[in-house]
């Protein structure tokens, strides 16, 4: 009960700062993947993913005077770009970590939302290593863009809205990369769902989070060959307890499926979508017996993709 | 006062058969362009285009007598999907002239929405010709694309319901190639709107309506060398003098433009829009200064666009 009031306290907090977004459906996906689809579209939340709620919750949690001194993340990707528009929505300064291979049109979108970037070598240690140095230098707090609990909350509020609007859901699909998606999404279907579970779709290529359910504690991917680029990322201990305790299970995709999952979604929905919010469809398109004639939800997770890398 | 009855009677009678699509706005797109901009969704209509609007109009206008003998058009276009979807929709046979050159996509398309084709020559004569004989053997009714009464009072419903959600606009800017779309949206601001004008937007490649109304007659293009192949056609003796007494001008706007707002709605309103449709945002992007704080609607014509050939 614990979780189930924070996230509405969440929803109450963030819901001034966040667009409410549509729920779509296809009859033509519904026909081809045999079940009745409902597509929960984050790529029309503002900086075009569901990290923006996350964001907001965990800046909207910190007292004055932490506010005052900023806050800090390491991201090359969403959050980076989540973190900065919310803090700068709410008068904050946000310290963004970037390892030095960041794409300069993801610079260019922090600098866009006023963040203020710190580059640094592409490795783990030296992102962390650099943000711990930021934190210390100026007081400012660290956000963690998938492990932290106020994060997680705030993600949870996409899977609360989706399930206040179809109610019916017996199963919500969200993509899995750090977890905090999947791990809020598990949270929303256990406490507003009418027994509806939350399913995991990862990539096959990275499937850290599917092995680190089978073997009981956070495993590592040893190589990260996925044009899903936002699901990249491992466990954290903060989440992969939720996971383990609240989802159903995850179904792995290989990068073929991912791409005409995409090409449907883009093609019938007429939604622009990142591939990292294909990987859901994807599980269903691979495995119609399982979702036959289910009502599925389908957590869309943003729509920031390069569109010079469209894989047309 | 007839147009503005028949458009309210067009809607009571395809509202069953087609989707209320939603308006959208960015403010980021805003900010770039200096002014308050609405877009009407027409790329998530049913089959994917305001087409279905005039195509179901026309039907539905059919005696029980014509309905059996079915209908037939000549379209390479929404227009074959839409009178396609419509016919199937209603239990009416579709036959489809379709030019020799037609890309596979859109015949399968068709065939998708069981319209019976015909393959012509690519000429306008041998489309007109092969249509007049499918009429002729087979008691169809023919209706064409957009110069008919009754495909321009159910376009005119997209204005229509664009202005009932958004009735303080100053103007709506629709993309012009046959011209039905343009001349029912004319009718829409005209009779619904408050001190609204209606705008076209024209690829200055295929600039035949713009010349059109600046010379009195119907004007024809020389070639069709423009990215929005929707737009190559020519008006109608029908459409033009609605077009000559409703709207306030016509812009042309050169192709770099077309794919710069092409680009910024599958950015920043994250949705696939076809090039046509990208016409009316390119006016107001090279033109800001006439459109400035003003209430801005652009109406997004439709989403069918070849992923392959995205110019990205």
């Amino acid at each position: 009960m614990k979780h189930k009031q924070a996230i509405l306290a969440s929803y109450k907090r963030i819901a001034p700062y966040i667009h409410k977004t549509p729920v779509l459906s296809s009859l033509g996906i519904n026909d081809i993947c045999e079940t009745n689809l409902f597509f929960k579209c984050e790529n029309f939340q503002k900086m075009g993913a569901f990290k923006m709620r996350g964001a907001t919750n965990a800046i909207l949690q910190l007292t004055k005077d932490q506010r005052s001194r900023g806050v800090v993340t390491h991201s090359s990707g969403n959050f980076a770009q989540a973190l900065s528009l919310a803090a700068k929505s709410l008068g904050v300064t946000a310290y963004i970590v970037m390892p030095e291979n960041a794409p300069q049109v993801k610079k260019d979108a922090v600098l866009g939302y006023h963040g203020k970037i710190t580059i640094c070598k592409a490795t783990l240690e030296a992102r962390e290593a650099t943000s711990a140095q930021i934190a210390k230098e100026t007081g400012a707090t660290f956000v963690h863009p998938s492990n932290d609990i106020d994060v997680i909350y705030g993600n949870a509020t996409a899977g609360l809205k989706f399930l206040q609007e179809k109610p019916n859901l017996n199963m919500v699909i969200a993509p899995v990369g750090g977890g905090g998606l999947l791990a809020g999404t598990a949270l929303a279907t256990h406490y507003f769902g009418n027994n509806c579970v939350a399913i995991g779709g990862e990539p096959s290529a990275v499937d850290d989070a599917y092995r680190s359910l089978q073997s009981g504690k956070i495993e590592v991917n040893t190589n990260t060959n996925t044009i899903a680029d936002g699901l990249r990322t491992n466990l954290g201990d903060i989440n992969f307890p939720i996971l383990q305790k609240y989802v159903d299970k995850i179904i792995c995709v290989d990068e073929a499926s991912i791409l005409e999952a995409m090409k449907l979604i883009y093609e019938r929905l007429k939604i622009v979508v990142e591939p990292s919010s294909a990987v859901a469809l994807a599980v269903v398109l691979r495995n119609k017996k399982h979702f036959e004639n289910k009502q599925v939800g389908i957590l869309l997770s943003g729509g920031n993709v390069d569109l010079q890398k469209l894989p047309y």
